[in-house]
């Protein structure tokens, strides 16, 4: 298929919806076919020892007065694929997406990349069918040019250390399309990015590097704010800072959480963060037609904010140097503001400007949509992407916080593990924001 | 001390090692003061905890027709400073470099950047004398701009992911010169690069990313072989082809390699690769007047070099994508040959380019010194340094191998962990080569 506007998008989606038919349902821990929680540690593992495993992981800052914790966190030691295939029809550049069923996903079916797989996947570990267009990533022919190709951090306070590879390739060769997939000229994507729950994690990431359309607009002249140098050594200095020290501890011994054995749960003495639960999945879409697996499921919704401000003639984002439990290297650069209100303890100070991001009137929001995370790992986690005007927001900003203008943070993400997925989002919604870079 | 010629550097760095005494003699490493070998593990470490230790490592590459090897490893999870202090004299920038000794050091004393600190040092573990200028460093003032900050690699085959952060500071305001500092003319250090064993390793990795002088002469124009899209993209793939799993193993189990109790020294069974021998040692211009500590004393002499060929009017380095035990992210990039010939097993493959390297006949050396490493944990440690005109070598190259232009490296490894040490001491040398990059 190949649509020519949103409606003919939706068409197809709403078809393809139709077409197939899924049943997801929980399902407790103890009873996962294929699972197993070992004895001693509780870690809960796939009995083939693949896929990936619920672990626990000790944390503590440099700084004696922050608190240890413990937490559950999910280990994927594998480096799956996330690629866009793209081709030019008329001379517009066109997204190769799929419609794509994910156990977690709100709504059931959302818009995957073109590929999306896991190393088991794509070795064919599931004894699945051969996963779609994947030679296009692993072994670009002659016709297929690479325009971006990163290895790309996914949920650090969710995942120890996981990242995807993140690959665009645009192609002259003839591509055949399988009914689940669809040709999306690259402006309707741009306007599908501002549908709830309609593009999925996976996409939003790859499209953050998708490099600008050559004649495309050219941003207001202007300069930024700081030099390469200057961010380069406020980033450097962010990983000496914040330099913590992280172990995996037995999961059964993750104090602050507990396993209700009746449920067949993990969850938090206080109910706070997310639940480790299970689910039971049929699909007549999938590479297999049913399985069973444990899941990640938030509590409450997260809000994931970047304040932008014309600085200089040009248009900068305010960019946090987060460090999470499970980021590969110490900190990357992440919104600022990437935090769920609900889980904020009693008496927490608030993050920084959240409440500034909250109380901005209509008319500075300048995008405003909730997307889900992973639906493959992580259960109806929605966040409230949000793009919020900062006029009013002093240059002044604390330590773990700078001014980068929109194309030195997209520069910064065609390097892997500098740029984390929640930014990653905001990015690809960004850039398609009038003033913030090329259109799209 | 201010120099202006070489003559001058020579003559102060001669009274500099007329001025000290040293004493550096070899020992068991069971009679090492403040050490221990841990029962159990046959780990080495200081009884404080701190400093280093020594590990043992398992790495298995994923082609399962090489066999996986076990060695012995230093672990050193602190990050240091590597800092050199600029400032222009008469509009010429000078660098301030010191002359340190180094237990290690061939000729004892050699020169050091300004600030060469473990975390241990610069927050005074050992008690010692705080460390000169690490303000300008760790806390830049008003007078003080920062060219360059990375946390950088160290040698992938000894080290477990060590690295150290990489700085240059150019300063405006007054520096008192202490008796071991020297500020040298810029054109001066270029010079010093080519002689034997006199520029330490810590000075060569931060030169590597000192800036180009504004208005240096401009390269030749040319264009790339490869843009920097399609270098991502070999590099990604590099990263996820080689993907080793490695692990800590106790020291003593690691095979092939054996603690010859007599001598106090862990050996290859072969003698090949390193030993691990202690040292105690006196100095009077040290931090501490007397110590011990377990150091790698590497078998025989490395060869180090890049093949550098023009391509399309430009001068380009032929770059390695290289996985060693300890390489923090799985690759980096290296020079075109890094190995040791006397330790190549008996029948082993000779590796690429390591015959056209060392056959190069003398027109077409550029540049052929010998450097050597780290004299605070390397015993002796030297490596030929070379870059050799590779105009009769072919465009075609290994899959793990790709030509990029000068620029294009000196520009990655202003990110961290992309280029590795050995790659930048070359890249340092290559800076001064006519036609290779700025004049130094």
């Amino acid at each position: 298929m190949l649509v020519e506007d949103a409606a003919g998008f939706h068409a197809w989606f709403a078809e393809r919806g139709a077409a197939h038919r899924y049943r997801i349902a929980p399902a407790p821990l103890h009873a996962l076919d294929g699972w197993e929680t070992e004895p001693g540690t509780g870690r809960i593992r796939h009995r083939s020892g693949r896929f990936f495993s619920i672990e626990g992981l000790r944390f503590q800052r440099p700084d004696p007065a922050v608190p240890a914790w413990t937490q559950p966190i999910i280990q994927q030691p594998e480096t799956g694929i996330l690629g866009v295939l793209v081709k030019r029809f008329g001379g517009v550049q066109h997204l190769l997406m799929q419609a794509k069923m994910e156990p977690g996903n709100i709504n059931t079916l959302q818009l995957s990349p073109t590929v999306q797989a896991t190393f088991s996947n794509y070795t064919r570990v599931h004894r699945g069918a051969a996963v779609r267009y994947v030679d296009h990533f692993l072994t670009p022919g002659a016709g297929d040019r690479v325009h971006y190709d990163a290895l790309q951090s996914e949920q650090g306070s969710w995942f120890l250390g996981k990242r995807n590879r993140n690959i665009v390739v645009e192609t002259t060769g003839d591509v055949p399309v399988h009914e689940d997939f669809c040709w999306v000229p690259r402006p309707v994507m741009a306007g599908l990015l501002r549908v709830d729950n309609l593009v999925n994690m996976d996409s939003r990431t790859v499209l953050a590097g998708l490099p600008d359309e050559p004649g495309a607009p050219e941003r207001p002249a202007g300069r930024p704010l700081h030099d390469t140098a200057a961010l380069l050594h406020w980033f450097t200095g962010a990983k000496v800072r914040h330099r913590p020290e992280r172990r995996l501890v037995p999961l059964g011994e993750v104090g602050g959480w507990h396993r209700d054995e009746e449920r067949g749960e993990i969850v938090h003495d206080a109910g706070r963060y997310f639940r480790i639960i299970g689910v039971d999945v049929e699909a007549d879409s999938r590479e297999v037609a049913s399985w069973s697996q444990p899941m990640l499921a938030p509590v409450g919704r997260g809000v994931i904010a970047f304040v932008s401000k014309e600085i200089q003639g040009e248009r900068h984002l305010l960019v946090q140097a987060r460090a999470e439990a499970g980021t590969f290297d110490t900190v990357e650069l992440g919104p600022t503001v990437q935090c769920n209100p609900g889980n904020l303890a009693e008496g927490a100070p608030r993050p920084p400007y959240l409440d500034a991001v909250l109380a901005a009137p209509p008319e500075q929001v300048l995008f405003d949509t909730i997307h889900s995370e992973e639906g493959g790992r992580f259960y109806h986690a929605e966040n409230r992407y949000l793009v919020v005007d900062g006029t009013h927001i002093p240059l002044e900003v604390p330590e773990d916080y700078r001014w980068m203008t929109v194309r030195q943070l997209t520069r910064a993400g065609l390097v892997g593990n500098i740029v984390d997925v929640e930014a990653r989002t905001l990015l690809a919604c960004v850039r398609t924001l009038p003033g913030h870079g090329a259109g799209r």
